[in-house]
């Protein structure tokens, strides 16, 4: 672990899964299922056959294979990296402290993922949020609390006002949209006709609550408010709850009470890995799927060095990476042009490493929300033990896009400069820093969640489910609830199951 | 030829450019150019080694190698197609008569596609414009004049005005943009943030105004207003232009003095046709390249049973196609980001097929502008030898969508009584009806061009020139002049190969 940072790819423990971890704890899952692999030893192309074949090993291939294996029939899993857990990425920061790269909050109405990480045994804690928010803007640092009545509430009058205004009215608009099409709602042509931008000028006046609904958008979707449809922004906030609990923007963007209020123990990814483990032999790593043959009733997964015929395939891979996949034959024009149209947010995860949590004794959350890019908003992500202090940050949308390639130094210096003047000089000196850069991860190419820009929706939203012949489709980008989040991933994942259950 | 019609990849004369045409016209070229390749004639994997290896036999492509082989440099070309053109594409309308699936219009300011044109001994002839134009609306056909003092102006005078003001409101906005970088117009930021529909409907207030302007955007884009970036509408039109002449909407959307102007007698696939014929065995059909690996100085571009290594790479396909290559090392995150979001437009091209063009008779001529999908705009595409008559109209973005997999026999019934509100019964029998529909062609999924929604300008533009170590970018996307056109097309080849032989 350099002290410059590398992607994330480069911060995982390696090989997790194979040969050797492939006969742990499979001993819950029926007889049947446990023969379709052969193990991935040999450097020749081989193959398998069996019911089902996974396209991806993140959270949502990972729970479509133990459903399908839980229902009696035999899957393989091919995952392109030498990992599983896709966007879920747990980083070793040295010294056996591990935090998150990628994923990492819980939150309630997340039921699913909550479910999952209590099957594989994976404990939550709360993330700390005891203490006053720092509110940064205009060059100056303001404190206020993270437990108030109305939830936190930024100590900018004006702004903090207009903005609740524009909350409520954005979660009325939400309760029109149908989850599971929301290209039906009754004002979706307006609303997919224009940008969330476009919105915002028209609804908020004053420049701190337009700044404050900026924050809260470029932080759930790692995109600007010019980037992404109205419409989409409505579904996804409509989708933060679940069947019984509307969705609405508070809970996407607080920590108490909202989709950061709780962390994993161990780090997020020991759900995949666990989960992955249970799977054995049944996950092979390193088997990019460059094509996917549909023929006499049969679907061949091929990868590098291995290939798989399956009755139905679940391909569990983001949009844009789905769409590199050489498809024989091609897909129906309108899932292909959909998925020409579905980008992957920017976003880097940023932390600095302190002998101690020193913000704590200060009062302070470690929490922040700052107009100075590139750590415009932050966490303490320090483990449970308390030590060492761990302060995090998202750099998203422009601030990421701006950086791109950029000097690794630079954007050190940037970010310990936004911790210094939020949460004092202390911070300027960490033992060490990290960066996790989703972007460069060829596996994934960005961050957290992809998006829509006005009109995909509308005009090709239909087709983000809609089955292929036996190839059916996951991933938290056809979630539901909790687009976007791992809660999504894991319903995601049960969803293309119970597809594939039913149809063989 | 079926009279329900197929792809266009199924029209065209296959494999005209091989073995047996690679000894025509090259000895204009240097010698030396000649022998960097091998026959494609084997089944098993060859390989071959030149100066430069271009991706994509369009008329970038094509041109770039022109210019490349001109200069003394040796290049193989690898096209995924058994054909060259790209979306330049003749179509066999049966008993000799030929017309275009893709592109097919030249017009003033488009000098480089004109010069090679000239050059490879292709000639145009006058798009047919005499007479009145149609313009259906709210059910009711009526005419005006193709040739009016200001030209053609629909006769629907509320609308008409507005639209016009509008047009020029656009054309002096469009006069700010940098064509070599439209994302520092000094209102980049405001226009790159709203769709061109929340333009339209902030400056016009009529219904058929705002329907003159819709037409003119879906014409332009095969997308609908609300899919499109304003500030990308204004680079667009901008670039409608040559280094002397300003571009402008009127130049984009008239026949008569516009982009609509003149045809190529023979079809416009001949002059990619015959280009590729003087350059003999260096174009290689039927390989698409599937990986580009850069490694030790040179670049190699692998497809399934080919593979080039040369000093430089110039990939000439459009940025969503350009994407699914497997890039070692992989591209930067900018670049991979912006190919996320430059989604290809949606659009069929469909011919009907008459003995003669009875419409002349009754002094019109064959274009017609309407509100009813799927064909709203229509030419008559006719061959300059007067028979048979031939109506063509573009069935485009949201008509398009809806129709994408659906029943030809449907569409073919929707037009032709489009047809004949426009152009009274006779119109009801063709006696052929072809269908060339774009998103179904895997090595382009989409026409005519790419797009992008709001933002990516402003945070992605910057990468769509530039070079990647040796990899350069050519296509019509990558234009300043003309971009989506033909001569936007041959503009960047000539480009990509100043570029390549500069670092030769």
């Amino acid at each position: 672990m350099d002290e410059q940072g590398t992607s994330p790819g480069g911060l995982t423990r390696r090989r997790l899964i194979g040969a050797a971890a492939a006969t742990a704890a499979t001993t819950a899952l029926p007889a049947r299922a446990n023969a379709a692999t052969k193990p991935k030893t040999a450097a020749a192309a081989q193959s398998a056959t069996a019911d089902v074949v996974v396209v991806g090993a993140g959270l949502a291939g990972l729970t479509a294979a133990r459903d399908v294996v839980a229902a009696g029939r035999s899957v393989v899993m091919l995952e392109a990296r030498d990992r599983v857990g896709g966007r879920v990425l747990n980083v070793d920061l040295g010294n056996g402290v591990v935090t998150e790269g990628g994923a990492e909050f819980i939150g309630p109405t997340q039921d699913h993922i909550a479910a999952l990480a209590k099957d594989v045994g994976v404990d939550t804690y709360p993330t700390y949020n005891t203490g006053d928010n720092i509110y940064f803007r205009n060059g100056m640092a303001s404190r206020y609390s993270s437990s108030g009545p109305l939830g936190p509430v930024p100590p900018d009058p004006t702004g903090a006002v207009e903005a609740e205004k524009a909350i409520l009215q954005l979660d009325d608009m939400a309760k029109t949209i149908p989850l599971d099409a929301p290209w039906t709602a009754p004002n979706a042509q307006e609303w997919d006709s224009q940008t969330f931008e476009t919105w915002k000028l028209n609804n908020l006046v004053t420049p701190s609550g337009r700044f404050l609904i900026d924050v809260a958008i470029t932080s759930i979707f790692s995109c600007e408010p010019r980037d992404v449809s109205l419409l989409f922004v409505l579904f996804y906030l409509a989708a933060a709850g679940n069947e019984s609990t509307p969705g609405n923007i508070e809970r996407l963007v607080n920590t108490g009470g909202g989709a950061q209020e709780r962390r994993f123990v161990g780090g997020s990814q020991l759900v995949p890995n666990n989960l992955a483990q249970r799977l054995g032999e049944r996950v092979v790593l390193s088997q990019p799927v460059r094509r996917i043959v549909t023929e006499g009733g049969t679907v061949t997964a091929i990868a590098d060095g291995y290939s798989v015929t399956a009755k139905r395939a679940i391909v569990a891979v983001p949009p844009p990476l789905a769409a590199r996949i050489d498809y024989q034959p091609q897909l129906p024009a309108l899932r292909d042009q959909l998925t020409q149209r579905m980008p992957m947010g920017t976003v880097m995860k940023v932390h600095a490493v302190y002998p101690e949590p020193f913000w704590r004794a200060a009062g302070l959350t470690g929490q922040a929300v700052a107009d100075t890019p590139p750590a415009q908003v932050t966490f303490d992500n320090t483990p449970p033990s308390g030590r060492p202090g761990i302060l995090m940050a998202f750099v998203e949308a422009s601030a990421a896009r701006q950086r791109l390639g950029a000097s690794r130094e630079a954007l050190r210096r940037d970010v310990l400069k936004n911790f210094s003047d939020y949460f004092g000089p202390l911070a300027a000196n960490p033992t060490s820093f990290h960066v996790s850069d989703w972007q460069e991860e060829i596996w994934t190419r960005g961050c957290p969640v992809c998006f829509t820009a006005p009109g995909v929706l509308l005009d090709y939203g239909r087709a983000i489910r809609e089955p292929v012949g036996p190839i059916h489709w996951a991933g938290t980008e056809t979630a539901t609830f909790w687009n976007g989040y791992m809660d999504g991933a894991v319903r995601s994942g049960e969803r293309a199951a119970r597809e594939v259950l039913a149809a063989l």
